[in-house]
């Protein structure tokens, strides 16, 4: 195999991640004549994160919150496309390794963002359900509905129980919308699903290790998410960790415990940079330590954006936080400095313009942190269903979500609730055969 | 595991399978408080089978062509819905075998469908690419847009056009259908996709054994799909039978071979009737021969209505059609039917009613044969979009269907293309060694 980029006199530019950052970057550079812009992902469309925990909980179809890569870039003659892994980077020969073959670049932008981090807990890593990819999420709605189907068929009320009760680990806005829309099915749609089962003995639990949920938001936002999470019926555990789970008993660091067989692990990220970079460029939680131009420690041609860049800022000495909009600012500004180191133009200092944070947690119910304003209720919904539409890539994709929201609002009614079992494709035994190898060796340690 | 069907003094009707027939059959007797109705089927929702083909092409999201059954008998306390193979049927102790248990009926209705028919031959059942489940057309989805990208990657022509041309074998309304719409993406949205290839070079192929195209349909409609699909670029040949397939050559009855990775099996189904059944009553393609009652031969508290059932009227001495009105038609009247002979009073004979047949070739392209009317064209082309949405279960289906055609129809954007690949969700470990074993197991014979 090859990838085939052919040879021009252009600047290759190979971006490594079509996340919110990669794909910024590359819509920017498209159609230039003076670069040649070479898009590496492990699938072929872009994700929109913000919404998973509305695939996971059959609100919105995955389809929904996807974008076909190559329907971004249709007739754009200088972006080459390629579905690959990337193995690694050999800076030496400017050259990244992927599952096609070499390829060499002038400049290296690793995009390649976050996964979940279990914090090297084996037997969370085997048992809990992780959301950090729409394949994810689509897994943990067939597990949950799953679950409610073999509700209806145990034989005693503990193994009912272990089967509806979710204990849902981490306080960000995931875990806390993932609750709130959980917490809404039971009072709604799934007692009309399951006339045969019992919601009232459906417990739902969010365990957070810090002393507030949302913890960037302010204080007041937390304090609203938290009263309306209660409100719910959702049980808030605050100041608590989550140290083992067997599969069917999870227990925290204060020794009590939970029988559930539904773990979800929405606790934290750590970045995912890639194998070849000298040890010292990498940083706090795995990210890669950049300047103010989102260049590589040590390097004039690697660049890193978005979730696995650490920037530091006077007022964010930490690095950013890890969500879409310091990512689409960094690919913005990066495409604006490669146009001006072309031309040998000094490039711009990137500094984080913050938008501001929002989360939803039900119906109606939602807090909203602007700059200068803050604000929670059925206004902040609606300003969070708006900025959540507006933010989608596509018209027809946003056409989709709308309807289904309408639906759902005017219904009570979640109407994905299907357990789609892919079937394997044929020919990709040996990729089956890996993961069950992996599975097994999991399962041996 | 046990079902839990709760006793009553109901009479209890165990419908097994969910398709058109099943379906209709369980919501004629749902909310009645003279019947317990048990619907058992492997998946949680029903399928609209005459659309896979636009979810293998990209058109259509799988979501819109399917309802979660839940959904339809919300809230209907005396149906009770199991997601569970069946395994067998003892009749003698009014018994079915499922996958949670032995589940006693009164009256037993088999509406179980039916499957690919690849005649015995074993090279193609381990090659080609079926599509009677949505699984299935989601694979083919998966797998065709796989072969694109692939082709980007092969270091030789051969190799390319072989991830490039598609077999498609069987000339009825899906064999059609599937090669009209990727004729029509060969000239629209591939080339925009995929600039780095020439799909010059891609090429369709239809075999079909008959001398003719959609074979129960009129002349006229005959005439006209082929016309309009050699107008579309495909190329049909008539007359041919597929003889065998290695993965990568197509070898026909006459000798001739054709090359490439992709041979998708359109060419016939065969009945599922459930195991335990006495010899004699399975007829021609494995269906079960039914009265005009659709009561099994020798039983009379056992049915079977739909596409596994055979039953002879003048008209139509070699049974029904396997398509979706004879078993919507059946359902209907065997729910009447039960109501009768519970009230004692005498059954009615059931009398196919031909609503007409239709089918789709590409933009404006499709044929009609009503009872007294045969047309084709544009005029056509509106009918079937028209009826096969008025047929879809759900409004907002119905929506989501209108509006992705609308999209497709404006912009020559199937804007599905996404390959989307699950993770094999944790705990299903035995299921997936299962399918490991049983894929061993075919490539071992």
């Amino acid at each position: 195999m090859n990838p085939n980029i052919p040879q021009t006199d252009r600047k290759r530019v190979v971006i490594v991640g079509a996340g919110f950052g990669g794909l910024k970057l590359a819509r920017k550079l498209a159609n230039r004549s003076d670069f040649q812009v070479v898009l590496l992902n492990r699938q072929n469309y872009h994700e929109f994160q913000p919404l998973y925990y509305q695939v996971a909980t059959a609100g919105l179809e995955a389809n929904s919150i996807l974008f076909p890569l190559r329907a971004v870039f249709g007739n754009c003659k200088n972006v080459h496309i390629r579905v690959t892994n990337v193995t690694g980077v050999r800076p030496a020969d400017k050259t990244v390794d992927t599952e096609l073959g070499p390829i060499t670049y002038d400049w290296l932008v690793i995009a390649t963002g976050a996964d979940t981090n279990f914090f090297n807990q084996q037997n969370i890593i085997e048992k809990a359900l992780p959301m950090k990819s729409v394949a994810e999420a689509i897994a943990l709605r067939n597990r949950m509905l799953q679950n409610f189907e073999d509700a209806l068929s145990v034989e005693s009320e503990d193994e009912r129980e272990g089967f509806m009760d979710v204990v849902v680990v981490g306080g960000g806005p995931t875990g806390v919308e993932l609750c709130g829309t959980l917490a809404e099915m039971r009072r709604t749609v799934l007692p009309r699903d399951y006339p045969e089962l019992d919601f009232m003995k459906m417990d739902i639990y969010l365990i957070e290790s810090g002393g507030e949920l949302l913890g960037p938001m302010s204080k007041q936002s937390q304090e609203h998410s938290l009263a309306y999470l209660q409100e719910l019926g959702v049980n808030v555990r605050l100041n608590t960790r989550v140290k083992d789970f067997d599969g069917r008993i999870v227990t925290m660091n204060d020794g009590s415990t939970l029988r559930t067989n539904n773990l979800i692990w929405a606790a934290g990220v750590k970045a995912s940079p890639l194998a070849g970079l000298p040890p010292e460029v990498l940083g706090r939680g795995g990210r890669i330590i950049v300047d103010r131009y989102n260049q590589v420690q040590g390097f004039t041609d690697v660049f890193a954006i978005g979730d696995v860049a650490l920037m530091s800022e006077e007022k964010w000495p930490n690095g950013h936080p890890q969500v879409a909009q310091p990512a689409i600012q960094q690919g913005r500004l990066l495409a604006k400095n490669m146009t001006r180191w072309l031309k040998n133009q000094a490039p711009e200092e990137f500094t984080y313009r913050d938008l501001g944070t929002m989360a939803t947690i039900g119906r109606g119910l939602a807090v909203v942190d602007l700059p200068f304003l803050k604000f929670q209720g059925v206004l902040a919904w609606l300003t969070w269903l708006f900025v959540h539409l507006m933010a989608i890539v596509g018209v027809k994709n946003r056409l989709a979500i709308f309807i289904n929201w309408m639906f759902n609002y005017l219904t009570y009614n979640n109407s994905l609730r299907l357990i789609i079992r892919q079937k394997m494709p044929k020919g990709d035994f040996s990729a089956m055969q890996e993961k069950l190898s992996d599975q097994l060796e999991v399962s041996k340690t």
